[in-house]
């Protein structure tokens, strides 16, 4: 007998492969974790994703990187020392919701290309996509074109460093503190 | 039959530990992995490391702390144009020689605290003298007193999250961009 399609069910299997991956990595991210995490059976697993566990990764992947971009785009309009903390705000709250164990899951398939090289290759291309789109935002806010480029590749590797460093510390104080400096950097850049 | 200690032997096992913790992170360094890594048996694993896997991966990270740290003192009295680029390329030619696989071990150690919070203090640890050694560093260049701990932040987040983003897109151009802008800023703020 063939079973329903439960779109509800599919996704509860994404969301527990995304949480595995930021607190755990790729290589933690395993079908018997992912089977554990979200209560679901491994047929269950296979007939949702039969591409097994490379299909539920690039999807938490692509699903973690739509939503990232979503809220990059909300920023546009907004002041640079409002839009900044803002979208570093979203890694922030997920690390201390966490007990700061978990980071960013885009971070996690960019460092699990050994064994998983689709899910790296969604995070490049991420990455590529959020440079361009924050550089046209610096450029909106009246930075110069030719320092457009660098000053968004700058922030972005900030921000994701400082991801990591919070989570070592046990702290918000790397967030914060590496969001004020790009703030005042962009500010003084500003035509 | 007592064996007889080999420092070679717990050498090799410490090296491969930290080399599957760059390739696959804290989750990919089980003592399975270890074993077919090192090409040791299980039992001269716990021979060399009662403590199982934690202890492992603390030397691990230890050892790889010690190495940046010499890396970073061997800088001092260098031009910030000389110095930067330096360091960077610790993380660049392992990047490369790796074919993009090989990250930062403290940074795996740093998104492992879940199964090995020891490991991750220690990278918590390791973040907080590396930020000090660089707002030296960026003293003695010139950087105001009150600009050095905030630019020495940026920095090392910058240079983390460039490390990653350089995988993703498996290029040395995200490091290679990022560490010119920072020298850019550095030289900038000098007095």
């Amino acid at each position: 007998m063939a079973r329903r399609p439960d779109p509800a069910k599919r996704e509860r299997i994404v969301r527990s492969t995304r949480d595995l991956l930021q607190r755990r990595g790729v290589a933690g991210t395993t079908m018997i974790d992912v089977v554990a995490e979200a209560g679901a059976s491994r047929g269950s697993l296979y007939h949702y994703f039969p591409g097994g566990r490379s299909e539920m990764v690039e999807d938490a992947v692509r699903g973690a990187v739509a939503e990232y971009s979503e809220g990059l785009e909300a920023l546009r309009g907004l002041e640079p020392s409002v839009a900044i903390p803002l979208i570093v705000d979203v890694w922030r709250s997920e690390a201390e919701a966490s007990d700061y164990t978990a980071g960013c899951p885009v971070v996690a398939a960019a460092l699990g290309g050994e064994s998983e090289p689709t899910g790296r290759d969604l995070a490049g291309a991420a990455f590529a996509d959020w440079t361009a789109f924050i550089a046209e935002y610096f450029r909106e806010c009246g930075v110069p074109e030719t320092r457009s480029e660098p000053l968004a590749m700058l922030a972005l590797s900030a921000v994701e460093g400082a991801v990591v460093l919070s989570l070592a510390q046990r702290s918000s104080a790397p967030l914060q503190r590496v969001t004020a400096e790009l703030v005042r950097l962009i500010e003084a850049e500003r035509a």
